[in-house]
């Protein structure tokens, strides 16, 4: 019933499946005036491609974004945005034989059981190609954000059992795994061709941070910032975990080592992450979710078919090793479309004159 | 901007501050005929009651809960039930030197940055208080689940450092940590002891576990039921992760070993955690949450004045040393609720005839 | 399935039966620091309040409002406000031979339909009773209208065949009826007096007027501030019609007659009744809205119990024989509310630097 | 902010200009394995386009529907159905000169007071192109409500002051106005030749009736199956009032006149319109809604332009005279979509067995 759409005032419905003609976004909420064009979307959508990583499908989309509404001359008009992009490169009959079996870990057995019917071209609804529409929505609300002087990213924190060690945030885009330490990046390479060569898949934990984000956003009680981001991440396929700040090392820490002292000048340590009582603090946003391995691996696994009778399968086709590094976009993408659509559920709150609006102006 | 209501057809709204005059929730989208007394709510509120344990408050707080409508004849009726508790032992003064300071880890300087004003009063809506409409509304959607074959419950993982190594279920109940393991139960009764003696805090993690959950309850992609979990438990104060299933475990894992074979009779294993594509498959539901030590501690602290000027502070009074156990029942309210809620949402799919009601029977 | 809940910014939630406990409301998404105290919700409460005219019941309601919540030192600090009214004068006895007999005109049927269970006393949710949250509502939401400069008041134009003549704003509070024309006033009185004899009731059209309403507010293309107008009345019992500015007039119109030419001060006419393409123009708002005639009358009917048998049933009682007056404030109350949740909707927009807030200032 | 989505659990989101790229609708809550096919969209735009009558615009629109996702083998699976028209027809130029004009009547002056910025092009996202959507989304929930044996329609009642005074249903369908009274569509065809020879516009009643909608649909106290009703028609575009059954008529009325009487087999009269306490009945549903002449003209108005000064305008081009009888289609939609979406509200009150499902069938 009616699950496919996300925010309050920036709120965005995604459609499609994976092997459709298209897939997309309605935008509704977006402020007017704000400057936009196709390429802003695409900027975006470009950095989700597959095949930039060794750890990434071969597919070879050529996702281009066309908006279709919500535009005029190049800026929004506070009508809803919406933004397509056709599947091109779909190719169903790859996926004709696990019509009637169910793949271990993916969504095939619980969709039926769900709907009764299941487009198994590509997982349909459920494949990864749905988030086309959440990163078109990320890139306009970082249109939004920027003029607010809001700045998001997301790196890679682990893939598989390799940790960064380090962090310069400076060569997060100079390497294929959005790594922000270059030896692990080096490492994950191996554990990723490591993992190939045996026909399996790994997993990770992807990092997400939001700088300049003003003390004051998030609704208590139950639409707190921490708790519409951990929906946030959680409603991305592949995510099992989400943790703000010290997160689960916060369950093992005493009080006194886990608060963090207030100084006139700001805090002097950052386990909250940014947030406190369910409301940003003014210090950096910092969120993790963790990725688990993708399920399509060539190694042969036990499953039934669809008249619940046993089968081996393997999965060949176009699959990435993991996740990790399209999904650090979409995370990204979910995280700014959160803090926009608070930052925007916040302004209502700041009227130093409730009047002094309204008029029409010649 | 209104976050205090949570869920699409069992909507709880909860209202009421720790030292105001009461603390409520209205129940709306119950379903009609269900079989409800005062006592099947004063039952689970009991359960969250400060004193049960070494760990928690000394307040003495008599929570009596009185349904003032929606009921007739011990039945609900379709209209929203309101339930609400008096505050009784609500000491204010006890928190006048806390007026013009900000209590580190509190949500005290956060309130302040976005609403301009705050009830200083025991922390006013950001108290633990708060939780007492979700306990109560918990206690309703028992009642359906319990109709639905489906029961939930919660139980200490670890507290600090300590975990638990056995489950045995039915000594939950029978320890003040609901540790269904009793050795560690004990240590953890030393580590409360020891951080009560230093003025620190522990933190911990909570389990939470639905069974019998039907296969098909989640709407993707945003409404995913671990996706609404996730928001529900990162909803509560203290909470600052979550994670389904087998959850950052997963991150480090090959898809070889993470994914759960399929077989006529069910998953050989369940790092699912119940949960594939965001829809339950008929496992059970695990989810855990980090709890991080409660921020009031005697241990001195420095942090600012309502003025920006340092000061330092240490906080007395009833304070608990650790939100667990008595979180472990809010934990398993907010997931009674979820459960409840997408039960609801999934009846709508489930029509044999659709002609078949909306006659009126004599 | 969950309607008791209305807005988006500003989000009333009512509960509460007639001859229950106590009726009530949660508002959720009132700005903080608005000044606020009980006795400004009384005001409005009381000119609701039966037995001021012929046109009423003669129960004695001490309808006495208790704010529970959301406010400190008498402003708003932007948490839920509940505001609760006991109901004392309740007399369920009376109802008791109606427990098993449908009242035409009532909802007694339709709430057995729908719930398969029905809380008979006095009407239970479908009671006029329930609007006691409304008002309630409504008086919170004037306070924020107030201090954007804007005026909502509402009138009687006809009781039963008796039409108002001319409009002097001054003389509404001055008659029973909220008359703008004394002379009409009077022959409503006889029409009541009349109608009460032979135990009979009479229906009447209230219209209701904002004033001050800056040009913006609406939001297309659902919830446009006609059309939440429009639902905000037809929710409330005994309204089966709405319409705004020229309204139905509109239909026997030429496109030269209705449209109301522009200048530079504003509209020449206002056929509109201050909205075009669902937004406010600047020009008053100007909305009526068709009471029918109470259903609860002493003139023997013809009905079923609940059994589906014949049965005559003459209804004896406390009842009104009009809704008009009683339901111009609920009227008022409810123009209110959507005034303000699109006041509030609107604000969003309005950010002349979006960098100017969230500063945690000491 | 966001209100361009409508309803609960049968959820649309319309999106799209009148000179954009294209218009469409996502509609999500769809119940799966409904079979659709683009020619069941397809017959109910056809009876909206224009050139059906001599009251309809000349421009020619091909409106082709395409269904980009929601459907697997010609049935819906469940996922958010999106529909979609390009815009193949639209002449911008011919609207380039009222860039800088505000049209009276029109939504040209409160969308540059909303939003400040305003798609001049055919009147952008006001444009009853809009509604291209809301029919599409129509034709959708019609084929649910076949399945549970519900029908709605829509007719004219008045064009102008020529009223039907028969109603044959057969012949709606027979005559461009949509009339069941073919004298009466004579009448019609005159008015509007008259109306359109001094290049003026007419307005008229839209009746809308449900038949064999089941009792128990509305959810008081605000979701009413009225209220919705209400603010979906009003929600239209120069729709100025709604009444329900009687609706005005009844403030005129005695109770004894305006009741229904209540026997085994059904009312006795429908001044209800089929509703009671907002809920269904088990009667037809009446709605009647008025509808303003067309706002463009090309008598010449006085307006001022966007800088404010004083202008006369004179407004020609491929208008129609009346927006009836193409609205019809709209209100049609609008009614099928308020029953469809209550009629699976209601679904979820219905649970003969609350284990009933949620079981993986093979």
């Amino acid at each position: 019933m009616s699950g496919n759409t996300f925010g309050h005032l920036f709120k965005i419905t995604t459609w499609g499946e994976s092997h459709g003609n298209a897939v997309g976004v309605v935008i509704d909420g977006c402020p007017p005036q704000i400057p936009i064009t196709a390429s802003d979307i695409q900027a975006m959508l470009d950095r989700r491609k597959p095949g930039g990583s060794l750890a990434s499908t071969s597919r070879k989309e050529k996702d281009t974004a066309v908006i279709l509404s919500g535009t005029f001359e190049n800026k929004t008009t506070g009508t809803p945005i919406m933004i397509m992009v056709e599947n091109r490169d779909a190719n169903s009959n790859a996926y004709q034989h696990y019509a009637d079996v169910y793949r271990p870990g993916h969504a095939d057995i619980t969709y039926m059981a769900k709907y009764g019917i299941r487009d198994w071209r590509g997982g349909g609804r459920s494949s990864a190609r749905e988030t086309v529409g959440r990163v078109a929505a990320g890139a306009v609300a970082r249109l939004i954000l920027n003029q607010a002087g809001i700045e998001v990213f997301a790196f890679t924190r682990s893939l598989g059992k390799i940790n960064c060690k380090s962090f310069d945030r400076s060569v997060i885009e100079q390497n294929t795994f959005f790594a922000p330490d270059l030896t692990a990046a080096d490492l994950m390479q191996r554990e990723v061709a490591e993992a190939k060569r045996t026909g399996d898949s790994v997993g990770g934990i992807v990092e997400i941070r939001a700088l300049g984000v003003p003390a004051g956003l998030g609704e208590p009680v139950f639409d707190k910032l921490d708790a519409d981001l951990a929906k946030a991440l959680m409603s991305i396929g592949a995510i099992k975990g989400v943790e703000i700040g010290s997160g689960f090392h916060a369950a093992t820490q005493r009080g006194s080592q886990n608060n963090d002292p207030i100084t006139a000048d700001g805090f002097l340590s950052n386990n909250a992450g940014g947030i406190l009582g369910g409301i940003s603090n003014g210090d950096d946003i910092i969120v993790r979710a963790a990725v688990k391995p993708i399920p399509s691996i060539s190694i042969e696994q036990d499953t039934i078919d669809t008249n619940g009778n046993p089968r081996k399968i393997t999965i060949k086709g176009r699959h990435d090793v993991s996740a990790i590094p399209r999904i650090n976009v979409v995370c990204e993408a979910m995280v700014s479309i959160v803090v926009t659509d608070h930052f925007l559920r916040q302004k209502i709150f700041h009227f130093e004159s409730l009047t002094n609006y309204g008029k029409i102006e010649y």
